[in-house]
């Protein structure tokens, strides 16, 4: 891992794992993923990564003309770093995932390191009443749908976006998709500084247990030693957990709504900020400091909020 | 891991990787691949994992015709266990993956543990000439192909083999694909003991690094504790360092062409029994002993060979 | 590990590592001690870990008159659970280090589980001048000085101790120790819950890199599984990253002057009480909860702070 | 570790930790010294690690006369590498101890990383009638006697034999005499490569789980990067397990009746030789090559058999 002194917080505001009925303080409509990536921002996150939401029934949308409205607001408002997805949500055809960050060459993009299912249907148990037609059935359907991401995908994804100078926010839900990242190394369509980011606790990947984070930082290290920089999400109850123990080993965070609607045990957290001040207090609690948006820029080496399209 | 005092070798004899172009002792005719299976068996292997071809082109083949021809003779010429794969090939659809395990009702048949790419194409860096039209294809389409096995394709497999009281390989391409285990074993629908396959080196999965099988092995001790047995297999010229550090561990071995084509640096096996007998001889020096195919039915508590349909 | 939801801080106040000269803050007389034992509980600790000095030069001493006018004071002023070093200082003999255990039959004692090199020789880089005498040959003289904890001397401290029901926290500098520590179980001279405290740092045993905390984790829950619980000090600088990393996994930690002087980078702690601030901050911070005096009891099965001999 | 593409066997012919009673095949004299280590040779091994027993009752001597006899007649007879003990037994003075050493200038010496119990006693459950007086009390005597090598010692060792150009076998039997051997490279007293042989399987020191070695290699491929060889020896009946996980990950070996009096279970080895034999074959039989003892010499930049003092 690259040496870092200051910590960057990336906050995910809304993502698709989660829909609406499951937290009144999901981020839905343009107006919202704005405010909520503001405050994000403003609590300290120096990155916010950034899915839309169909404000109606706050369906994932991948429509540009859903993105267009909130990253020009937060551009104007916010010097934070804007990351688009390119996972989308696993319903959606590669072509369609990838347009947003072809369409506004943001300095950062997500991009997932391989195929997977991407098991949605144990949240049944815990929510039961839903507000939207579309969402029992988009838990349901994760029974059988795969997160696609092939190898041409993944080639296509890179290929479009390096024309425009964006960077990546390189997924690994598996100790496998670091050794398919190693593979694009090897094969030069990707260039260091890497920004990893690991995943830990989806159903399809690698859990959340302390082990396993030791060995994706492990393999990591043997397979790109000081060329990337590393940053953790844990899914659900294991956010917090998971972030302190990579904070602990020097990495970098991503809290947010995107990945757990929790503050505390039984708690829903009212905002991302809230999130965002937690894992703060824990980096400055070690006498660590955050990076500022400007200084995540020198770490990752981006091309700057001024050369996006949007 | 649960205690075993014999180690269980097992023989891939032709699988569904490999192309004939790449070897000419990969099995392709019926006979080609009974011959294979027994002579594995006599060098060794107590059970032995099957895959069909086309007889004609080679052709992964996943028909219950071609996969008759070779059990039967198997069955009356030797004692080992039969595993009939469900995995197939990549290309082929999750109804057709299941119908020869689901018509012969084996004693037992592999299982994979998610979906995920599955990365042939560097191959064809080393093998460029090629005598059956589909052999380059195959190869260069899995740079798009998903190796489908949903949650749905999964608990589909489990439901449709256990009422003939098949047993699994299940087959853990990465730390995920534990989990998902785990998952499965949660809901009740996969029984103890485990009979679980590491899998190390494909494109798509976790590498064959030493670290990567400790921790596997790691996690599934502490997933499943005494309630499964291990065995692993390292793709291409991992196999054998692979196979003797399980054995180190206490693990169980699978070998065989549709593993590897190789018997050393740059020499191609040119039988499943000569690579059966290079285990054996590690696992005889190291002073433990290989099981037959009875103390293998006993330790992974298979239905025995007379209850199978074929 | 077994499971405990509340975490047990332990405050070790002066030790024997550090000398005068290096700190003000150090405490060196009765009052000084008991004040700053007293604070550390205010703060959050549950158990003070305790050493004396003589109070004219600030040297280790290991006399029961030394141990005497503190421990009332503790007592009285405080509910915390009071434990006694039978590690004394490097330069003592075991007979003299077990006395004050032995005489005042603490809730528990110190116990280290292995003859080892101590080297506080470089520090002499960092502290050059020296109010008293006897500080820097203290140091100099650990490179040529054994930690001496034979397996007959630790039978001896089980033994002399266990008569009056102190149990122990069980000092654990290397992965060795953790398997001497399963030999005394072995022998039946040990009696579960064990309270293992891994030391990381001191120069003769494990470092502070995350993979060795990880290491000994693993290492004691594969020994020890649910009958032991598990604290952690770094030495120095390490103390709080080792403390968080403990945390996110689930145990419980050692701070105090006797592990480090510090509070930051190049920033000596004011007292014992900062540190255990701190550290109480990271733990609230990540949503647990800080264990009472009496829920360390309950949680160590301690016998309870009316059956001491003080 | 840096690479190799020859795996050097050493051979440990009689050591000090087993007693003439435990096994008719242990070397006592001169002669059966000599006759094991050129057998040894003859068998494989490249280098032989040597230790003197008084013919009489075959007690450790570490005497220059004792060693004197077979140094001799091993070097006029083969060309292996001579490997004196520098650790001879835990009864006696450094002094002693660096003697013969220092006096014969060998190509390599051994080297231990630390003071430890070293537990001998737990043997007299299962070897009870014992021909000589000093066996019995030698074995109990363990129970108090520490294994010293302060770090004094190690640099007094380090100086005198670094003088005329022997190298050492840098003996760990704990993750923390890694880190000693990194403080020691830090100060400049020990010369890249380092051929370090990790230890396990001794009570006192780490045991012999594989987690055990794999974090044993990862801590000094951490540590000492391309700069050191790493060897490893088992204990007892870990001998050849341990040996053939550390082939699995590159390593080198050590076997020898100084470190495992056994062959199989229950079953004395009869000769050093024997014991040569059967790790070859794992070597050999997994496509890999042993050392010469040129290709040892060019491997651990050792002097040369010709530059030493007998
Ligand atoms: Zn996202
Ligand atoms: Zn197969
Ligand atoms: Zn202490
Ligand atoms: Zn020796």
């Amino acid at each position: 891992m690259a040496n870092q002194n200051k910590i960057i917080i990336t906050c995910a505001v809304t993502g698709s794992i989660h829909t609406p009925s499951m937290s009144p303080h999901l981020p839905v409509s343009a107006q919202e993923i704005a405010d909520a990536a503001i405050g994000a921002a403003e609590a300290g996150a120096a990155i916010v990564h950034l899915h839309a939401r169909n404000p109606a029934d706050g369906r994932p949308d991948q429509s540009t003309e859903a993105f267009a409205p909130f990253l020009k607001v937060i551009k104007q408002r916010s010097n934070c770093v804007i990351n688009i997805t390119t996972g989308g949500a696993a319903t959606m055809s590669v072509e369609e995932r990838v347009k947003p960050a072809a369409t506004f060459a943001p300095e950062v993009a997500s991009l997932n390191m391989g195929s997977m299912n991407f098991g949605l249907y144990p949240m049944l148990e815990r929510f039961q009443t839903f507000e939207h037609d579309w969402e029992r059935p988009y838990l349901e359907g994760s029974r059988d749908r795969i997160f696609r991401n092939t190898f041409g995908d993944i080639e296509h994804i890179l290929r479009t976006c390096a024309e425009s100078g964006t960077r990546f926010e390189i997924e690994c839900y598996d100790i496998g998709h670091l050794y398919t990242l190693a593979h694009f190394v090897e094969r030069g369509l990707v260039k260091a500084p890497f920004f990893v980011q690991s995943v830990f606790g989806i159903l399809g990947g690698i859990a959340s247990h302390p082990e396993d984070v030791a060995h994706m930082k492990r393999t990591a290290d043997r397979l790109f030693g000081n060329d990337y920089h590393w940053s953790v999400l844990g899914a659900g109850r294991s956010q917090l957990p998971i972030a302190t123990q990579a904070i602990a080993l020097g990495g970098n965070v991503r809290v947010g709504l995107e990945d757990s609607l929790w503050i505390g045990k039984g708690q829903l957290a009212r905002s991302n900020a809230e999130q965002v001040n937690k894992v703060r207090q824990i980096i400055e609690g070690l006498g660590a400091s955050i990076a500022t948006p400007d200084e995540a820029r020198r770490i990752l080496q981006l091309k700057g909020g001024d050369k996006v399209s949007f």
